[in-house]
């Protein structure tokens, strides 16, 4: 994999907030990386690719210079492998169809590849991480929304198009919550660090049931005072976390049924906080599934820093 | 693939009722096939095995004999891959784990690979038929139960332990009909030719709407007669294959955001009758898919004849 005249690759993560990126090594030691504010110029691409450019070139003349870089790997919302194109991402301010690896290959002039985020997510997990060896997982990201990636046979799933792995839209009550994405009932929406928010919202409004929640006005909780409400015990922030354990055991048994991993591996914000809905998960995902599985899919937690598994699964492209 | 000395593969397909087994080509031509009852012998293994052994070398024998066969492929139900064994598997006569790859190894001398009825199937299918030459679908087997194959990446998915594929115990309603996995709800409890079967006698249980099927013992319908009421234009049986299309749409469109499959082709009793709930099942898939997949995903139909697919699946394991 290592190159002697190349020694290192560059990761690109694309968020909505920030554009993380790095310089990374044959071992996958992140030896650099700095970032910049995604939706700094608006709209304007040009001036984001420039500002993007000017900060990454300084990262790489700092570290030996372009002719040691091999490539740049690129994760981000909405991009597909096969096209390199960033397409109507809900929470990235450019809108339609964005060229982003070919744009990036010629300001570069290295190769650029782009899978989405949490498809690089996945890969730095595998080489990196949690997965490491493992040649049938599926890894789950809980964050604004709930994305995943799923490796059979050694290979990431990109499916006929390169649109495989949107578990977070798989719908585990049907009719349920409305889902940006135009369904109802996806898993997201009951489970992602915003679904967390919902049921918090809707059991607080239900009842007058007494809870530190009620200190914060209803539209400013976010999912971590959920998290810090129920581990304080109090009883509507333990039924959310509660909830959020059955739903996702509920959806990890039928995903088992899919592709029999060996592992499901959780990334993002509210896995800082599994230990309150670990125990409902396994509990649940046991039940609802079949003898030959139960009690053999281990269910894991990133082993890697938040910035890095994008970083590294990006750049882990690259090679 | 072919061999100019052995031109020739076996494929065995082990079923509840019949054992059929011919001898296949390198243009998966089946040349010459034959059969003998699984249960002739009831739980007696090594007789079951005699009598297979002497009605396939025969077949052998009048086809060049064992010299030119490179070697035979099996499909059976809860049949591993990796261990080549069946094991406990509810509809055949033999209990706990045979070693069926290894003892038709030793019988004929020749390599023998093992895999699940299901997987044979798809594989009939990806190399033979409606699915020739997709590298990305999903093959779900519409029998007494409900099978499934999945294809990624141009590969079987057999997942960590051989057991992937297993879309016939995914929950479709939950808390709903007992299955015989333990769970309740599963897919198979609704769309397979006993899930019809259960609709049908459910909702003649519960109204006094007139039927043709209530001319039939309640215990003796057959899904073949639920098919053909509804053709008939009968209120019950157009019913109960509405309800067919509309729990397999909506199930087909979570297995969309799996894997992102080009096709997922039907195999199976119930899918002669196709004509009958294809429209439902296309508008429920496409109804609760995001937009992204919308319109893309070909629903197909087996395009091998009913005996040939597994046949040919499990021959082509031996290449």
């Amino acid at each position: 994999m290592t190159d002697m005249v190349k020694p290192y690759v560059v990761g690109i993560d694309v968020g909505g907030t920030n554009t993380a990126f790095g310089i990374v090594d044959a071992n996958g030691k992140v030896i650099a990386s700095s970032s910049i504010k995604t939706q700094q110029f608006g709209a304007d691409l040009d001036a984001y690719i420039n500002e993007l450019h000017s900060a990454l070139s300084k990262l790489i003349a700092e570290n030996g210079g372009i002719d040691k870089i091999k490539g740049i790997g690129v994760g981000a919302p909405n991009a597909n492998y096969y096209t390199g194109n960033i397409e109507n991402a809900a929470n990235l301010p450019w809108k339609g169809t964005i060229e982003f690896a070919k744009i990036l290959t010629n300001k570069f002039g290295v190769p650029c590849t782009l899978t989405n985020d949490a498809n690089a997510a996945t890969i730095g997990e595998m080489m990196y991480g949690a997965a490491k060896g493992m040649k049938d997982f599926i890894m789950i990201t809980l964050g604004t929304g709930v994305g995943s990636g799923i490796v059979c046979n050694g290979k990431l799933v990109y499916g006929h198009d390169g649109n495989a792995g949107e578990l977070g839209h798989v719908i585990v009550r049907r009719g349920g919550r409305q889902c940006g994405c135009g369904q109802k009932g996806c898993l997201e929406t009951y489970t992602s660090a915003t679904g967390i928010i919902r049921s918090a919202q809707e059991l607080l409004q239900a009842s007058n049931e007494p809870s530190v929640l009620r200190e914060i006005p209803l539209d400013k909780i976010t999912g971590l005072d959920v998290c810090n409400a129920a581990r304080k015990g109090d009883k509507i922030g333990k039924e959310v976390m509660k909830s959020v354990g059955v739903i996702l055991g509920e959806a990890f048994a039928d995903f088992v049924k899919f592709s029999s991993p060996e592992a499901i591996v959780m990334f993002g914000g509210p896995v800082k906080s599994a230990d309150l809905f670990i125990d409902d998960l396994k509990a649940t995902m046991d039940a609802n599934l079949m003898p030959t599985f139960r009690g053999k899919i281990k269910v894991l937690t990133s082993q890697l820093k938040d910035g890095d598994a994008a970083i590294l699964g990006a750049s882990a492209l690259a090679w």
